[in-house]
C-alpha cells in the first residue's frame, strides 16, 4: 500500500492547506497561534489513513490534534477525512517524526498518541521502534511536565519492549490493558489497524505512561 | 480444600524441624545461620503444595529456599515433597506474610517469588494483594538494595493491577511476557495452579521487577 505510487498525492496536499501544515518548523512554539486558541494540543505519531485522529477531532472540540505520517501516499488518505469531517481543530503533518523537536517547542505538546507502529521485530532495528529511548528523549522534550503517552498495539512483543523502555525510562504506569476490546475501558475510538487486527482474533493492548513531572 | 480439616498436619510439621522452622522470628538476621552458608536467599510468598519452591530448590543448589505458606494443610504437602526431595536448601514456614519484617532482617532476603496469588478481585480488597503498596513496603524492607520480585499468574487483572503498583512504587520493570507458555523462556518450573490454569488455555503472565539500588 505504502509503496503504490500516487503522483497527485503531494499536490493535493499542498491545495488544503487548511488542514496539512507545510514547512512545520516555522511554527515552533506558535502552535496555539495556528490553532487561534489555547486548548491542549495532541499529537499522534505514525497516524496512517487517519481515522484516529478526525475521529478524536470531532469528539474532542475543546482539543488540538495534529496527525504525524511519514508517507504521502498514506496521510492523503487522512486529508480526505479531515475533509470530510470540517474539523477546526484539526492539522495533519506529513513528516518523520525523527524531526520532531524540529517542529515543536519544550512543552508545547500535552499528550501523544502511538497506535499499531511498526513493530520492527528484529534487534538489529530496535533503534527504529517509535518507544525506543531515542524517541523518549524526543517526546520528554516537547511534552509538558507529567504528559502522558497513550499506546495501542496488537503486537505483543512490541507491548513488551515497550513497558520495559518505559519503564527504564522512569515513566509511569498509569494505565493498562491486556485485552483492551474486551475490558470496561469507555470511548474508544479504533484505528484502521485496529479493526482490521481485531476482526483477526488479535488481542489488542493499551497502556497509558506519565513523563516525570519535573519543571523545565 | 483449603478448608478442609488436618488436625494431625500441624504435628507433622513439628515432627520435621529440618524443613519447617518453628518460631522464625528467633532467626531473624540469622538465616545464613541456619542454613550453614552464606548463599543468596530467596523466598516464595504463597509457596501452595511447595511443586515451584522444591523443584527450584532441587534445580539450584547454591540458593537457600524459604517458602512461607499461611495454611497448615496446605504447607504439608509442601513437606511431603521437601521430605522426598531430602533437599539442604529448602525451609518452609507456616506463617502469614504479614509478619515478613518480624522474621527477615534488612536486605536479608535476595530474591522474592510470587506465584498465582490470590486475585481478590473486589475493590474493597486491594489490601489483601500481595502486590498492594503496604507489601511492597514490607518486601523492600526484607530485600537487599536492587533486589527482585519475580511474579507469575494467569490472572489478567491482578497482573494489569500489580503492573501499575510496581511502577507507582518506583520499581523497575526488568522482564515480560504476556504468553510465558508461547514464549522463548528458558527453564520455567510450573506451579500447581500455573499447570492447572494452562491447560484449561489460560494464558501464564510473568514479570520481574527490581526494588531501587540505595544503601540501607
Ligand atoms: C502500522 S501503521 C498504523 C497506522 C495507524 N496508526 C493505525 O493504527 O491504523 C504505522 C504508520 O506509522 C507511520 N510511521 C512509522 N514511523 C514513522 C515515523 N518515524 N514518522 C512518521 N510516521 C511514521 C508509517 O508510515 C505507517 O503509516
Ligand atoms: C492461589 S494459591 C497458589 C499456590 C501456588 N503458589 C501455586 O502457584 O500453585 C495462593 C496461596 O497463597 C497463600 N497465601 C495467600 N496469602 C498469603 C499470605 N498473606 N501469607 C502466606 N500465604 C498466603 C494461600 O494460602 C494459597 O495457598
Amino acid at each position: 500500500m505504502r509503496l503504490r505510487n500516487k503522483p497527485w498525492a503531494k499536490e493535493k496536499l499542498l491545495n488544503y492547506p487548511q488542514f496539512v501544515v507545510h514547512h512545520p518548523e516555522t511554527w515552533k512554539e506558535k502552535w496555539h497561534d495556528l490553532f487561534g486558541n489555547n486548548h491542549p494540543i495532541h499529537i499522534e505519531i505514525g497516524t496512517g489513513k487517519g481515522r484516529f485522529i478526525t475521529e478524536m477531532a470531532k469528539a474532542n472540540p475543546e482539543i488540538n490534534y495534529i496527525g504525524i505520517e511519514a508517507y504521502t501516499s498514506v496521510i492523503v488518505s487522512a486529508l480526505d477525512r479531515a475533509i470530510e469531517a470540517e474539523v477546526p481543530n484539526l492539522k495533519l503533518l506529513n513528516m518523520n517524526a525523527q524531526k520532531l523537536i524540529d517542529v515543536f517547542g519544550p512543552g508545547e505538546i500535552d499528550r501523544l498518541y502511538l497506535n499499531f507502529s511498526d513493530p520492527w521485530p528484529k534487534n538489529k532495528h530496535e533503534k527504529r521502534r517509535l518507544t525506543y529511548k531515542s524517541f523518549l528523549d524526543m517526546y520528554a522534550k516537547v511534552l509538558v511536565s507529567g504528559g502522558e503517552l497513550h499506546f495501542k498495539t496488537d503486537n505483543q512483543a512490541l507491548f513488551e519492549y515497550s513497558l520495559i523502555s518505559f519503564s527504564e525510562y522512569g515513566l509511569k504506569l498509569k494505565y493498562i490493558s491486556l485485552d483492551l476490546h474486551n475490558s470496561d475501558f469507555q470511548g474508544n475510538i479504533m484505528t484502521e489497524y485496529e479493526e482490521k487486527f481485531s476482526q483477526k482474533g488479535n488481542r489488542i493492548y493499551r497502556c497509558e505512561v506519565q513523563f516525570p513531572t519535573i519543571s523545565k
